[in-house]
């Protein structure tokens, strides 16, 4: 059968993907004494009293929604929150198959930005953190940067940050393979949307200095004026040292990285051939990369990764965001900042020892149970250490402990 | 252990009572792609011509969301809507436990009637019915009405409806010990608040032709002037035929049926003396009912119901709810009419035979399994018969085996 006959067949049969769990029975009059009236009237008078009980007495630290307006979903586009729904139920099989975190699809018909913050706002007392979801760039920033301003529970845009752990766990085992540091790299992404701008800015935090930034109108520089916005706006003041100008092939020239995250094909191997030795080219564009691996190869690309999984090299996010949440609810943080980003981001890339370190073998594959747990203990303890952890009677290692438990069970 | 204690421990043990369950496995590769990416696309393509399709291709029409804003949770008042996160986790397990229904919390941080209608249209697309829960009056009519209007999938505020579904089925019973019939009742309804007003309807729909309906001011009439509300004035245009004025004790005198979802203690056994013979006490008040039993028995009330279960006949909304979204949700009903309501009562009813039926006993227990099936059977035969079920490949049988079924798989 064809991929479209057997994925319509699987969502068909089973009826989506998601149904609710409970975690105690009602059998009898006591559990139900117990689970709802009158005992249940206990929990809630404590939450009335001392709101951060809540976590002790519900689900919600478990919880998380997985939000989207349907604007950028896959690389279909704006196809609608309810088109949406077969995507978020997957998101929310793979936070819990990858990372034991409950979630929940929050498909908001809506373009409005403020409507997407407000409703988020109002229900946010049932779920432990946010996940952004295919929401298109630039109004995805926006949101975010709302609902960090106004929540208490972590808010993290996979589309964005999920996939700048990932790129940048690749690229840390490919910099080990080249001898490279990120101090001394010259680094060009093509793609100035969401994932674009994320990864432009953890690379920086990472330690790279010469970044540039291009969209379909070329290199993004300070004084550029066609089509920009403010995001674009505020990367132009932060990368791009040498003030480089003109198309991608152009910039490309005696880079030592390309990252793709915009369109099929736009990579020739003759511009792979202008880059530095030993480049490295992560070609991410879904479902065709911005050059074939073997293209790149030839042109003499030392290590290739794509976003597709019949590749060697599969920058996918399911490696980071399962983990990240996990250890973010663990310790009951507050956010997740770029500490804890990088932090995931070594985490996923020291599980590849320097004995297994091949060129076509920089990332661990998704089905590695190692990772998830890895993931947690280092989230956990970049949260810990950057102060945003409110829980204090838990360390680390009992995030660890606590994930493999929870993969074990085969939650 | 007091309740207290073991009401707390028991939420604490568990971390709260709901999480995901997946309905399908992610082992390997094959797996992933048919769940997300890129086997995922295309059931959102589907959903993208056609809207209906949703229903195929994921979980939406086995979801309910549990809405509340916690203005009136339990008999505790407005104690917000994170404070009774609580008590909708509950619903959803009993949704579950009941009913294989899959239900989620969502609690919303308003008092604005606006927003709350507004977001829950802007979330529609997730779920295939809504519950409004503890929402106080008379904003959750405004909430319903407005709710019903905007949206395609059925609307209940089970506090009312639910509520009025129990009430009526315990009635249908005691009338048939008691000799008596709807049209000849004079019944009288203590508590014009949500539960009272839906009542008060629901009895009208089934034949009762003079109802009075009490607040604490006393009888609601046409000319009344003090502490009225709209709803209160449409109710006045409908009921209290013979436009009797007073308090409570005056305009029990001579009726067959108290029906009290009020106070605790508000009747006096001079008060059940005072009623016809063969007089019929539902005294629901939580957890204190307006007349014990065994005071009302003593003063010669010939049935009693309250909402505890320590006693007899206790009126319970989880009879109810469960069965109808199961029928709803099987036949996709556009909304949960009267005639479903009406059904829903007589299923419950009828679960007792003449044999059976006594005066302590005139509505089945909560855990009796056959409740679910045959209401669901009867909502779903009155949704086929009066034009609401939007599948026409059901049968009210298929629903009773899907029922049953799913009950027998302990979802």
């Amino acid at each position: 059968m064809e991929l479209r006959e057997r994925a319509l067949k699987f969502h068909k049969d089973n009826k989506g993907k998601i149904a609710l769990r409970c975690k105690v029975p009602v059998k009898n009059k006591e559990d139900l004494t117990l689970a709802y009236t009158p005992g249940v009237a206990e929990p809630c008078l404590e939450i009335e009293k001392n709101y951060d009980c809540i976590y002790d007495y519900t689900a919600k630290g478990n919880w998380v929604a997985v939000v989207t307006n349907g604007t950028a979903v896959l690389g279909l586009g704006d196809i609608g929150a309810a088109a949406g729904l077969p995507v978020m139920e997957g998101k929310a099989v793979l936070f819990k198959s990858f990372g034991g975190v409950d979630a929940f699809p929050i498909c908001l018909e809506t373009k409005d930005i403020n409507k997407i913050v407000e409703t988020v706002k109002l229900m946010e007392s049932a779920f432990g953190g946010i996940n952004l979801e295919d929401i298109k760039a630039p109004e995805c920033f926006e949101i975010e940067d709302k609902l960090k301003e106004i929540c208490n529970i972590p808010i993290f845009h996979d589309d964005q940050h999920g996939t700048a752990v990932v790129s940048s766990a690749c690229l840390i085992n490919a910099l080990k393979i080249t001898n490279k540091k990120f101090e001394d790299l010259k680094v060009v992404i093509n793609g100035a949307g969401s994932a674009g701008i994320a990864i432009t800015k953890l690379l920086l935090k990472m330690g790279t200095k010469n970044i540039i930034l291009c969209d379909t109108k070329g290199a993004i520089y300070k004084s550029r004026t066609e089509g920009m916005n403010k995001y674009k706006e505020e990367i132009a003041q932060i990368t791009n040292p040498d003030q480089e100008q003109g198309n991608l092939e152009k910039v490309l020239k005696g880079a030592d990285v390309f990252l793709g995250v915009s369109a099929a094909n736009c990579v020739t191997q003759e511009m792979v051939k202008s880059m530095n030795s030993d480049s490295i080219i992560m070609a991410m564009a879904n479902p065709n990369p911005e050059i074939l691996p073997n293209l790149a190869k030839e042109a003499g690309a030392r290590v290739v990764c794509t976003g597709r999984s019949d590749y060697p090299n599969q920058v996918n996010n399911v490696l980071a965001f399962p983990g990240i949440f996990r250890g973010a609810l663990d310790v009951r943080a507050s956010e997740i900042n770029d500490e804890m980003k990088i932090a995931a981001a070594y985490a996923i890339a020291e599980l590849i020892n320097e004995d297994q370190l091949r060129e076509d073998y920089v990332i661990p594959e998704a089905f590695d149970l190692r990772i998830a747990p890895k993931v947690a203990l280092y989230v956990a303890k970049a949260a810990i250490e950057t102060g945003v952890a409110r829980r204090k009677d838990i360390t680390p290692e009992m995030v660890e402990e606590h994930t493999i438990e929870l993969l074990r069970q085969g939650l």
